[in-house]
């Protein structure tokens, strides 16, 4: 609950396109550069994206020289005439360019792998400002490098999966050169099913107890809201992490009032956390999606090693798909409606029987933007979830345009599922960070 | 072919969170905020993206005092203790903050629907900057407001929902006297199936005649890749969009060229058109998905309408599931593996007779990180595509992290899929720029 306290070095991303600025592509690279500096103890303090003109990325990098410690760079490195930054990096610099015989050598290798001739408009790629040291890329043709110091400019590929690949080899090594500690300690409480002030209001007055009891702690809080889930996450201020029993306290305060929406501490995401407590007490699932249209069972099986768990599901839009391969009744479709709680019960049956999982989560509603009625508008959601033990069901009234109501409503049935887990003692709240895991959210 | 030329008015987007600092969420709102402007004449000449600290934020603020023409800033609105734009906003604009009765008003009325009484903290979402106008938000508690000119700053919630609310009702009518004009004239050629440099040695030669034939629609190219996606897109730098004769010229010409991959021209993404080209034919579609795991069906569903052509689809992650629910012969599956060309071919033709529907597609594959073989490495996945005239199938050597493999499998089967329908006549290349169909990419 303190101000942050600038103890840490500092870094700056800055990514480049033109189809940023357009709003053509949201930025993920601005995010994964973030978290990357985060993760090696940076306080990250702003973020820039720019077009593809060599004198603004030259103007912004130079207005960077003693800022910070480290500038985070990515984008604008391809052969294409719109990519700028080898040579908005040379000027902020105050160097030339130069052609490095190595970066011909991989470039002509790249092409000779793909049983092609290299284009001739590829060779600027083999260009780097004078001094640079070269990040390899053995994914792409565009090489990284890491120029200048007071910022040291690292500077990455664009293509997200090329820059991932050259941050895990190339830069994570040169890491502690550059300047990395290891990460501050954080505490993440993942919600869903409270709106973020209603989280604020309980988790406020705890916090503040919490900062007096432990006041050798310091912390400050964010909420993070991608309706309908909401992260409160604690960053401590100190070098070192609290310790477990300090860290056991605050869990404990923050589960007590957050409890209705909390379903895990740490990294580990909804659909990995569901899977992991099935697969440890040796049961199965199924899911039967008519509205989420397989958002359901895409969250699920983004979690490495779910096919130990998932057996499959349906995604039956048509009535006649519910009936013949979910076994739903013409009498409930016809007397209740698609939309319907004997419906979204029938479908989690169904899937469980036709899948042959010991569990099954369904969805049954109206994404809109057609479809809806006075008695049933458009957001109307049934979701159920079955295991041996019975069927229960639920109904949301969601808001917003079709994708979010689909999005949200995979989002419900997963956390419904997983109460469901936790009243049948086969799940609980728990702290898990492992990476593996993180895919999913 | 020219560079920008700084004749229409510039917009700077500005977006609050430590958590986009960090790294733990992708900032969407900045795509948003940058199309919304794109979309009402502005060249958008730079993001900035600040933690929740109100000195940096009233920095950066008066840093861009003369500097464009609008500032569109996200974030920071809400009742808890990280939220400090509207400080921000005002210190930069030298006013103090003024409690708005109208906006106590809203507040109460936000909680009494919810049957709620209004946490104290919530007040503060009432203070304004002197002489702001506020920025009805009929979504949630946090009101936007404008303020000041030259630039103009206006500021908006920050939950996605929320701010796309607030966008269409409260600003959209504002635009024109904030300095929208028309946009700019893009033309957009969406491909799959080749990388951007291979992309842009084809086009490159045919732009650069299309330029001197046209001079008088002068554009500039840029690429953006979303692999396995990459669009080509021509920007025109002229105040009129080229007449139609010229337009037809460009997408003949380069359609020649980029024809392995191109797949339309225009916003509406590949779901979108084969969903138009089968409703057209009055054909229907089901899907059998392994290792893309829903990604298909979510990509199908996404499209408003889709009900009318999808009737279904099966997610048959276990063995037993692609036997029982799709019809896979038990010594397809022993003999040649789950990820084989006979196994995915008999998941589209099973997809079809399950779903009663004319075309199917499938996916099989190894999405990793365990699982793959010598042979069959990580990334090897099979996709096949039936309809009543028969069945095609086609290997896909994919590359990256489990999600990547998912996500570009999912592609790559919805383009074979339109591959078919091209080749049966039921679909060509044509520019279709309807808003309805722009959520499916």
């Amino acid at each position: 609950m303190t101000a942050r306290t600038g103890s840490f070095p500092t870094a700056v991303v800055v990514t480049i396109g033109d189809e940023l600025l357009s709003g053509e592509t949201v930025d993920e690279n601005q995010a994964t550069l973030a978290a990357f500096a985060t993760a090696h103890g940076f306080d990250v303090v702003s973020a820039h994206t720019l077009p593809d003109d060599t004198d603004a990325i030259a103007r912004t990098l130079t207005g960077l020289r003693g800022r910070c410690r480290l500038c985070l760079v990515a984008g604008g490195l391809g052969p294409t005439k719109d990519d700028k930054t080898r040579r908005a990096v040379a000027q902020a610099l105050g160097v030339a360019l130069q052609r490095r015989p190595e970066l011909v050598a991989h470039l002509e290798a790249c092409f000779a792998r793909l049983g092609r001739s290299m284009p001739p408009a590829n060779l600027v790629q083999a260009n780097l400002p004078e001094g640079a040291e070269v990040l390899e890329n053995r994914l792409g043709t565009a090489a990284g490098f890491v120029a200048g110091d007071g910022p040291a400019y690292v500077v990455l590929p664009g293509p997200p999966r090329e820059l991932r690949h050259v941050l895990a080899e190339a830069v994570r090594p040169r890491m502690a050169a550059l300047g990395g500690r290891p990460r501050r300690a954080t505490r993440r409480y993942r919600c869903l099913g409270l709106g973020e002030s209603s989280l604020a209001a309980r988790a406020e007055p705890v916090l503040e107890r919490l900062a007096r009891s432990f006041s050798a702690y310091p912390f400050h809080v964010h909420y993070r809201a991608a309706m309908p889930r909401v992260d409160v996450t604690l960053v401590f201020e100190t070098d070192d992490p609290p310790p477990p029993d300090v860290l056991r306290a605050f869990d404990d305060a923050l589960a007590a009032v957050l409890a209705p929406a909390l379903y895990g501490i740490g990294a580990a995401g909804l659909a990995a956390r569901i899977l992991a407590a099935l697969s440890a007490a040796g049961e199965t699932l199924a899911t039967a999606e008519s509205c989420t249209g397989g958002r359901v069972a895409t969250e699920i099986t983004a979690v490495p090693g779910a096919s130990a768990v998932f057996t499959g599901g349906a995604v039956t839009y048509a009535d006649a798909a519910k009936r013949q391969r979910l076994g739903v009744a013409r009498t409930d479709l016809e007397r209740h409606g698609a939309v319907s709680e004997p419906v979204a019960r029938a479908m989690a049956e169904g899937a469980r029987s036709a899948f042959d999982a010991t569990y099954a989560v369904a969805t049954t509603g109206i994404a809109g933007p057609s479809g809806g009625s006075r008695e049933k508008p458009v957001g109307t959601v049934w979701i159920a979830a079955a295991s041996p033990d019975g069927t229960t069901a639920k109904r949301l009234r969601l808001h917003g345009e079709r994708e979010a109501i689909q999005h949200a409503a995979a989002g419900w049935a997963l956390k419904y599922l997983w109460d469901r887990l936790v009243a049948d003692d086969l799940a609980r709240v728990t702290h898990r960070d492992d990476d593996a895991q993180k895919a999913a959210s």
